[in-house]
């Protein structure tokens, strides 16, 4: 299927080069013209024996007599298809599996049929490459770390001493540095969690992006704050973790230390994120090269959010902020200069630049209510910790109940308000229902619902014969 | 309502002692007999009074104009009332909550019309006292660890010294005592966490006695095993345990050195117990003592099983059996001798001696999946250890996925496995609906419906009418 695209492709700048060509000079070498023409015979018949074995290959997937492993059901009424969902089909319940269907756009077909014990173990196996992905990553942030501790640098690299010895490279290398290896190294990570969320299993490019907006955010927390937190100490930073005993009073050292560093990332990384959001500069630099190659103008599609890239972006400096706010107040201006430009560009780039690939259903929103939760029960361990450090033995332990409440809070929301992101109300569903009974469209609705839930690899191709149709003036 | 029967039971007791006095002695002193039927005539009025105020709170309490805080739904069939208790029924998620009725005997009215929040509020109360309990539960344990180290007692109190030199006496102590006294004490845990779990907000029986066996499971887990394999340190326990990086190593060590006494344990509190359980002594001295008072036989009620007691105790041999088994496996046919005693003796139990209270549904089997789980995890945790311990770290870090693999697995059954311990599957439940419909006894069924679910508080009481007509043969 791609391949036949691709070779679609080259063969339609092939000839568009030609074309172009013919305009520029209104003639040129004979010999070149005939050899791209030959190429464009070759390549057209190879295409079009392509597109007779995906043919065939369609047509016996199509009469495949075999059961299907997954299908979609459609029902009459939503509050059927609901009911459907929510009750175990069978006796046995692994032998039927039902969820909602998502939308038809935003279906992610490679998955779809796979039994689930095949993703499953997508699942554990994309669990552990991440693990071992976040693992590996602290190499950059060790090398970071070595920036900010400008004498441990010295000592390593001795001749750079003389250089270092400058007051602005000095600068430049503890304040601005740092932060920005980082955040070219952290620029790598959403793609590749995308990637790898992408071959654990979802059926739906939504669940695929929220999958990866919660590896991503983790990431973020561990490989940016923690990392960063237990410089002095990286390789010990695990037992550290583990140990939790001693967690709040390291936390009080270590948190505090890196303050300047946080404000910094503020500044540099939040400001220019935010900022680059408006520009827009990656998509401008890719259109400017490819549009010289490519003439077609039908192809340009009206971008949509990539909710894994910005969303643990924002949710981080929501926790910065929140385990900041009481050690190093100063963080503070920063970060509302960071909130007021983020809410005014996104507001914008939602209204006049991303159009909606899929309906989110609110669904991103317990992302963002765990990280809250997460940022207010660290803050309040490192509020222990700092007041076990500084002697305050009373409220110290004053503090202690007020993680566990934050936590029992949480509790009460899941409990109270997470199954609304789950599934619709019987009440909103039945009211849908009756909306819809009245409305004349809904015929018209039956019938495209017959071919609008189809795996594009089944979908008849014609890309030798319509590509000949369409230049064939041209040529002609 | 509860004061009205006690004044009954009075009455009715006054009036048998009397009678027995008349056939023994056929006369009697007259004086005492006026006085004891003028006590009759007053206990009557004051009933009869009772009486008459609980008529009048249960008819106001009938016609009560308020909306009904919680409320019984019939439906036509199974199928509807699984799809009504799935969905959520309003877009508010706080408005309504559906819940599957219990059976009828099963229903625990105190808490059926309370609010979410009282009963949201009833569990978090319950959970600290339930806490507190466990703590304070040390001191017994602490009794117990002194018998087990002798040498602790010698030095606490010397005056014990001379007796102690008698082997005899030194055998029983550190033999047959500890395990004796702590199974006393812990008699008390499953009456307690069952009140405990009766004022949490259940709202049927079968949901009271499940807490409560978590409850006692963990309870047993936590103030049994762990309290006294770190019995060296009972006071620094809490710190060891939260200690992650040593948690092994100091299990590698406490484990063993506890393998006597929980071999000693299983022989002493798991023979005894089984064998008592068909003695049912207690039950038997109740009777006893209660026989010479009540003549009605009617009022024998066949016993039922008490899940939170006998429950966690296998599992707790279970949970022994696994731990122990690689590091001191005299406990092994130790544990057969039980497991033997008390399949046979729980079999006949189940057979000839209880009834069921209400049907169970399997619902307490995930109890059992999970002590299994933790069970494994424990024993895996504690072989690493082990092999840390004794220098062989390659048998040590290949040991590691154990524990990861066993979680796993634990998270594939909860995923796939346990949606059947909580609701019906749609195939069943419509196939049990298209057998009712060809039932004639429906409609009986549905005339009981409507008195089933009633109150017992709202049934008319004739406690002082009937009794009289029970008893007046004999005294005219």
């Amino acid at each position: 299927m791609s391949k036949s695209k691709n070779l679609y492709k080259r063969i339609a700048q092939l000839r568009a080069n030609r074309t172009q060509q013919k305009y520029k000079h209104g003639g040129g070498v004979l010999g070149l013209f005939e050899s791209k023409d030959s190429l464009i015979d070759h390549y057209g018949k190879k295409l079009e024996d392509i597109e007779e074995d995906v043919r065939l290959k369609q047509a016996e997937a199509s009469l495949i007599a075999e059961e299907a492993r997954a299908a979609f059901v459609f029902f009459k009424s939503r509050y059927a298809a609901a009911t459907a969902f929510h009750l175990q089909p069978s006796v046995n319940p692994t032998q039927w599996i039902t969820e909602p269907a998502p939308q038809p756009h935003d279906v992610y077909w490679p998955f779809f049929s796979e039994s689930f014990m095949k993703q499953w173990i997508s699942k554990l196996v994309v669990i552990v490459v991440c693990i071992l992905f976040t693992i590996l990553f602290l190499i950059p942030v060790v090398i970071v770390q070595g920036l900010t501790n400008l004498k441990q640098l010295e000592v390593l690299f001795p001749f750079l001493k003389s250089i270092l010895a400058v007051k602005f490279v000095t600068q430049v290398i503890t304040g601005y540095l740092p932060s920005l290896i980082l955040q070219m190294s952290l620029k790598l990570v959403p793609p590749v969690m995308g990637f790898l969320s992408s071959i654990q299993g979802y059926i739906s490019h939504s669940d695929i992006e929220m999958s990866a907006s919660k590896k991503v955010q983790w990431f973020t927390v561990w490989n940016v704050f923690f990392a960063t937190v237990f410089s002095g100490s990286v390789f010990h930073q695990v037992y550290i973790i583990l140990d939790l005993k001693e967690i709040t009073g390291q936390l009080a050292v270590a948190v505090p230390a890196q303050a300047s560093f946080f404000i910094t990332y503020v500044a540099t990384t939040g400001w220019t994120s935010v900022s680059s959001e408006l520009f827009q500069i990656i998509p401008l630099i890719v259109s400017l090269i490819k549009t010289p190659f490519t003439k077609q103008e039908s192809e340009f599609e009206a971008p949509s959010m990539a909710y894994h890239r910005d969303l643990p972006r924002i949710l981080f400096f929501g926790l910065l902020g929140i385990s900041y706010f009481f050690l190093a107040p100063l963080i503070l201006p920063f970060l509302l200069v960071y909130l007021c430009l983020a809410y005014i560009i996104y507001r914008n780039q939602f209204i006049n630049v991303y159009t909606a690939k899929y309906e989110t259903g609110g669904r991103f929103w317990p992302i963002v209510h765990d990280s809250m939760i997460f940022s207010l029960v660290l803050m309040q361990l490192i509020a222990v910790g700092s007041f076990a450090l500084k002697k305050l033995s009373p409220a110290s332990t004053w503090t202690l109940p007020l993680p566990v409440l934050t936590l029992t809070f949480n509790y009460y929301c899941r409990r109270r308000f997470l199954p609304i992101f789950t599934a619709y109300s019987a009440e909103s569903l039945i009211t849908k229902d009756r909306e819809d009974e009245n409305d004349s469209a809904m015929t018209e609705f039956y019938r495209q619902l017959l071919s609008v839930y189809k795996d594009p690899a089944l979908f008849p191709i014609q890309h030798s014969s319509s590509s000949d149709s369409l230049v064939s003036p041209l040529l002609s």
